[in-house]
């Protein structure tokens, strides 16, 4: 089967160790993280739901939630156009076609080609970093990094509009960001209502969080206990390898 | 030297343990509670500075940080007059008359009473709980726990008035509420930069959070490492046994 898929010179393929999924990765760009496992897990997607992944890069976890959950369909969109190819044949790799549609297209174009107020679920694993400093703003691996195609802003803005009112939206970030993050979600109906911190171990300040949304949800915040990545042997914590394993999403 | 001072018959003594502080609480009133003594040790004062307690209750606040701190003053203000005076009788039991003053009015009242933007510490404990519910607003315990007399507005916007520029605010409050918190401070010009969630033990969710916010500061908040209240084995672990017996406040 593989045979009929193109792989290029500078792109391998991995094994995602869960459900047989796989991915194409580009061996000079910018490669998914443990950030992005984390937010597929964390994400809730019921059977039937319809998805949208924004900024999907590898296309990752479009094919982590389809590989994994009932979703009736999981739209990734992403803005660079060989990048959103790797990650089409990507969802050709797994036989997921029929389920999950990736789309090359600035996020700032949704409103005129998607749907809005329709999604059950939205998620992003967006840049994280500001924009200032970049030396090269046309280098792939800075355009996933760095706020330069897409701001903050922009990702929370086009996740609330998709989203039908009571629509969740997965987000994985910095914890330094979190004022911000909150503040803007909340000026675009989105309240935060789950957050869980990711340390790195024990007795180690977070330097990830996972957080949902619901578009026009009540105020009231849930910080879930924390979870760490590794144990002072420096071995994955039970929590990582029980996520790496677990067979069904959104069961942490 | 204590028989100078009126102990009334619904009152009690209690051993802070930490440099000999004692306290005088009203046994069928509010008494001061673990938050408190955490709030406390997690306030930065220096040397000099000058200190505001807002809704200081007991006293217990301006008694812990007057007691283990160099601050020049520690200002105490309360509503309720028979609490400020217990307040106040504790600040002699303990000889602190001289860098701290409990005074009873109306945090409202603040900017007619007090030299606002001239502050370099504001600390508060504020009542969590909203008034809907209440059935004797004149109790009060009620007063001390929920949102009767201030509101969570009241104790920001009072705070960001008394400091100066990059004053600091350290508040206790609820993980639940700390959506309104951050988009209610960054309204007043307080930002945000440390937030250290208290966990009843491993495992479980916080239930308390402190958090420290700088008047104009830059936008970067840093969650620090959880704070648990107790190991597995129902005893109090070493991060509070530390904290109880430490000499110096502001060091955790």
């Amino acid at each position: 089967m593989d045979m009929d898929i193109e792989i290029k010179d500078n792109e391998r393929i991995d094994d995602l160790q869960v459900n047989g999924l796989r991915i194409i990765q580009d061996t000079g760009g910018f490669c998914f993280g443990v950030d992005a496992v984390l937010l597929a897990n964390f994400t809730k997607a019921k059977a039937g739901e319809r998805v949208v992944d924004l900024g999907t890069g590898t296309g990752i976890i479009p094919i982590l939630i389809a590989g994994k959950s009932s979703a009736a369909s999981v739209l990734g969109v992403e803005i660079q156009a060989e990048v959103a190819d790797m990650a089409r044949r990507s969802v050709e790799l797994n036989g997921l076609e029929e389920r999950v549609e990736i789309i090359n297209m600035d996020i700032k174009d949704i409103p005129t080609r998607l749907q809005l107020n329709t999604f059950h679920v939205v998620t992003s694993n967006p840049p994280y970093m500001h924009p200032a400093g970049v030396k090269n703003p046309n280098d792939k691996k800075a355009i996933s990094r760095h706020e330069i195609m897409c701001s903050l802003e922009d990702v929370i803005c086009m996740a609330s509009r998709l989203l039908m009112s009571g629509g969740k939206f997965f987000m994985v970030h910095r914890p330094t960001r979190l004022a911000d993050i909150i503040c803007l979600a909340r000026s675009y109906k989105l309240e935060p209502k789950q957050i869980r911190f990711v340390h790195p171990s024990a007795g180690k300040s977070p330097n990830m969080m996972l957080i949902q949304f619901t578009k026009g949800g009540k105020p009231e915040l849930k910080i879930l206990e924390p979870l760490y990545i590794y144990e002072a042997s420096g071995e994955y914590t039970r929590q990582i390898r029980d996520i790496y394993s677990s067979e069904s999403i959104g069961v942490i």
